[in-house]
């Protein structure tokens, strides 16, 4: 074949891992046209898929010998080991020409291990990590960052466009996951200047919706002041994202920092605060829960202040 | 009178301090139609503004004599205490009756201590703190953040909008400073993340452009990573604000936070940065020098680099 042509007429797609982000994305290819083979590690989790004209395999494996094109979105770097490379992994059944793309953020490392195996089978490796969360999935707004061949990667856009607003292909494998990384650095220590400045103007004794007025929209905004600055106002800890995930993502972040040789004290003192939040009951709290901690350090209860 | 009205008709106004903000603050207010008499330690930089008109008086205390509202912007906390509560400074020579409108980014208790003084005299002190740069100066489009009683406050109006675009009565005397202080925490915690971010993708090997787009507009993003980051990507340290300004309130942000029984970590390890910035000679350079501080703990010379 002279040119690769991904459109749902043309090839049959496998996902693997319908949690939270993974359902909504792998409804947004079936409603693009594309046919679907499945594998969960939770069935109950995929029977909406399944409802809707997903066919269902038992293991990644078999769903890799249903498909052209296999993606995949699970927990952590040890679930994509064990899903890709695995005995009854997603390589072991892909046939040649067969592309393989990982979302899980998960380490840059991996995936260029998973990209350098894969040519050994004449499989194409993708790393393709997500921002956005559940709203972002659930309204195919995501923004993917993108790391293997090129030609490849340009071919699955009828799949980027069905599942994001905002697709950037990075470099080679790994560079998706290492541009993930960038951007969960940018949150995780933004989050302690949030937090920092709303526990302060608490104890200054300021009306904090005025104070957020005065500060949001200036050199002082960012997304998570403007969205999670009023959650954590009204101590809402409802999770967009949770601190148990970023905290997995950041250790992935200090993992690879470590092996650059780079010191990353900012994430060093967001890992720290989160894992105190975690400890306190809140890894299932979004991550602006991480005001808990914060108020804490200075014996501040922020669920029931004045 | 029965109902203040600070319009340009009814007062002259007092203006002390011309340097790269009260300058063009200054200005606006003449072009909206106030006439001013001012002060500045350096004459020469009120040269342009007694051009355009200004009458220049000898000390911060005769242009109070000569004025109905008095408005200062100065440089640190001692300089305040000076031009307003020296022997020479505005309180004592404004009548009662009179308006003194504190604008450097200073301390909360100083502007409680001003205030508690000037109303032993009859006189009302605002404390009202700006935020949006020199180019927010320039523009009339300064945020401010304003404290002390409120009708004096909204009989200001005219000179609010002359100057912002973005006025907020916070409270009490002191309010405007906390809440300059919330702004600056938010500005100095959050570019710990941006400079850490870019860091990253640069030991990674990724191009600074395309990791900048995946990000930039998502979760991650922010103000300082938008406007910042871009310079700090093509290596331009050209001061929008002085890391040695940003210092000077960090200072006032952890003494405050002290005097709050408030432990702000994420505050401490920017000023620590900072400071190192400086120290290396970045104390003139725009904030977003701070990446230099942190590649140099890596060994990375950011100048330099590849």
């Amino acid at each position: 074949m002279s040119k690769q042509c991904f459109s749902p007429e043309e090839i049959h797609l496998g996902w693997i891992g319908t949690g939270v982000m993974g359902g909504s994305m792998c409804r947004h290819l079936m409603e693009t046209g594309y046919s679907v083979t499945l594998y969960s590690r939770t069935r109950s989790k995929a029977e909406p898929l399944l409802a809707a004209g997903a066919k269902w395999a038992d293991s990644p494996r078999a769903v890799a010998e249903a498909s052209h094109v296999v993606f995949s979105i699970v927990g952590h770097p040890a679930d994509v080991r064990e899903v890709i490379l695995g005995e009854k992994g997603a390589l072991a059944g892909l046939a040649s020409g067969g592309v393989l793309v990982e979302m899980t953020t998960s380490l840059p490392s991996l995936a260029v291990e998973i990209a350098e195996l894969a040519l050994e089978r004449e499989v194409i490796a993708i790393d393709a990590p997500v921002s956005g969360g559940d709203v972002g999935a659930k309204n195919g707004t995501l923004s993917i960052m993108i790391g293997g061949d090129r030609p490849t990667v340009e071919s699955l856009q009828p799949c980027w466009d069905a599942m994001g607003s905002n697709w950037v292909w990075q470099g080679p494998a790994g560079a998706g996951q290492h541009t993930k990384i960038v951007n969960q650095t940018l949150v995780a220590a933004g989050m302690i200047g949030v937090c920092e400045a709303l526990l302060y103007a608490y104890k200054a004794g300021l009306n904090l919706d005025s104070a957020f007025k005065a500060v949001a929209t200036g050199a002082a905004g960012s997304w998570a002041f403007s969205n999670l600055g009023p959650r954590i106002i009204a101590g809402d800890d409802a999770p967009g994202f949770f601190i148990e995930h970023l905290i997995k993502d950041l250790g992935i972040v200090l993992a690879e920092a470590e092996a650059l040789q780079l010191k990353l004290p900012g994430v060093e003192l967001a890992r720290d605060l989160y894992n105190r939040a975690a400890e306190a009951g809140h890894g299932r709290s979004g991550t602006q829960a991480l005001i808990h901690a914060l108020a804490n350090i200075s014996g501040i209860d922020w669920s029931n202040r004045d």
